[in-house]
């Protein structure tokens, strides 16, 4: 019997579904998070081989899927792509290989190949449409330095960045102050320069539910952070859903229960979209994609 | 006949000058550059003992100062200072050392002591103020993370981001394309993302004239990331500016010549401050931070 495997893998874990031609699932299994690079592929590939491993182990004793679909985070440009295709390919996990990306293998989870928007605002953020044609459309997902705004990660450093403001006189105190020192361990704003600069982006990012639990409690500054965020991810959003289509949000921000989702939803409705609340398990999703590759 | 030694210290180079009892420049040396850290105070004090080294050694073959000052960046917090002053007392450098920052001897350079308001704007940016009673201010200088609002690391970053938001179709075309593309070496915006994660300090910096000179040509992108520059150097000037007094602008970008020297001189009169063109000398000032401080 012949099975299908996808991969998700992003910064903070690697998960493998394998299902069986009928699209059933027959095994899960979870690894390390490794984030694809051109000079570095090998982490990732590794990575993708233990959690392929041994998700095929549970579904039967397997070796071997008919089509693995990797959905990677890095693989959107060709360089890292083809690094990591090279190095997987070498691995005989598959008879057939296919490597996309987190956000390709989330879409499909979401919306089973047709069209529609996914908005994903976690540690980072991006936006993926695709219309009724297929034609597809990125926006934002720039990584952290150039992009990823209204994230947790940029919601987190503005955050800090207010508190520098305030220190030194350019703006009035904010009630984030203590929240925020005490969710990076640190006694005073001066200490927060060296605490930037060895902190993980998650640890940045896992400040923002803190700005946005200010801003809940009216605080100015912490408003304007989640106000200038929400405005970012309206003009992504309003970009690519010049396709069309519904719309759903997911990570940790805006997921059902995320901080962020009341207001994004809002913003998503002004546009005139609708917010549909679609599962998003983007294994699943990449194992599906495996499955409608088969024969391809 | 008793000599003093001043040292300015970033992260391009450590400067060392060696003045007389009357003030007069007996010496001069370079050497590498290094940032003091916490962590890692060693390459700083390697960089001061070499400079110091070969600053004594040329004003006559002496082996010790009677007071080094030694500005050093990255030495504004207490727990790098307390690191780098207990490692530079073990050489045995002088017979009383004091450790300040690099602006602050900077600052003396431009002032001699007196009040005043230098603004610089390189790589980094921040504001140093001293009123007639001696009272200091720093606003700004909060490192390229959290600060260093309207410096060129920050003009050059706002260039890329502006690139990646039209790629994806948030913002119109812009002339930065071509120049910036170019300056940092590669062929596709998709690559900055790349270029970005190991490019220098100073090289991102290094995109700023080119992100001015489009401004200059009427490039409406350039010209919101130069007026947004402006601003927030305006906001650190009014607040620091409470204290009065007349304003130095110095650093690559603001110094006679420099590509935002016009802007930023119009924003600092418009506050109903006057620019005036002080010599900046940081070594020179810190050796005579460390002649007024003789007996002291």
């Amino acid at each position: 019997m012949s099975v299908f495997v996808g991969v998700d893998g992003g910064g903070t874990r690697t998960r493998a579904v394998v299902i069986d031609a009928e699209g059933r699932e027959l095994a899960r299994a979870e690894d390390e998070g490794a984030v694809v690079t051109a000079h570095r592929p090998d982490d990732a590939v590794e990575a993708v081989r233990r959690a392929v491993g041994a998700a095929l182990e549970k579904s039967g004793g397997r070796r071997q899927a008919e089509v693995l679909w990797a959905g990677l985070a890095g693989a959107g440009t060709a360089a890292p792509r083809a690094a990591v295709t090279r190095a997987l390919r070498g691995l005989d996990l598959a008879e057939r290989l296919i490597v996309g990306t987190d956000v390709e293998a989330a879409f499909y989870s979401a919306f089973a190949g047709g069209p529609g928007l996914l908005v994903i605002v976690g540690t980072g953020s991006i936006v993926w449409a695709r219309n009724e044609d297929g034609a597809e459309r990125r926006v934002g997902g720039w990584g952290r330095t150039l992009g990823d705004e209204g994230s947790g990660y940029w919601i987190g450093l503005e955050g800090l960045r207010r508190l520098t403001r305030s220190a030194d006189g350019r703006a009035e105190p904010t009630t984030m102050e203590g929240p925020l020192l005490q969710a990076c361990g640190i006694h005073a704003v001066d200490e927060a320069v060296g605490w930037v600069e060895t902190a993980t982006k998650s640890q940045i990012a896992s400040l923002a539910p803190h700005v946005v639990a200010c801003a809940d409690e009216g605080d100015d500054a912490a408003t304007s952070v989640v106000a200038e965020a929400v405005e970012h991810l309206e003009v992504m959003v309003r970009t690519a859903g010049e396709v069309g289509g519904d719309v759903v949000l997911w990570g940790g921000l805006v997921a059902p229960g995320g901080p962020l989702r009341g207001r994004v939803s809002e913003a998503v409705g002004s546009l005139g979209l609708r917010v549909v609340a679609e599962e998003v398990d983007p294994p699943l999703g990449a194992a599906r994609l495996a499955r409608a590759a088969r024969g391809g």
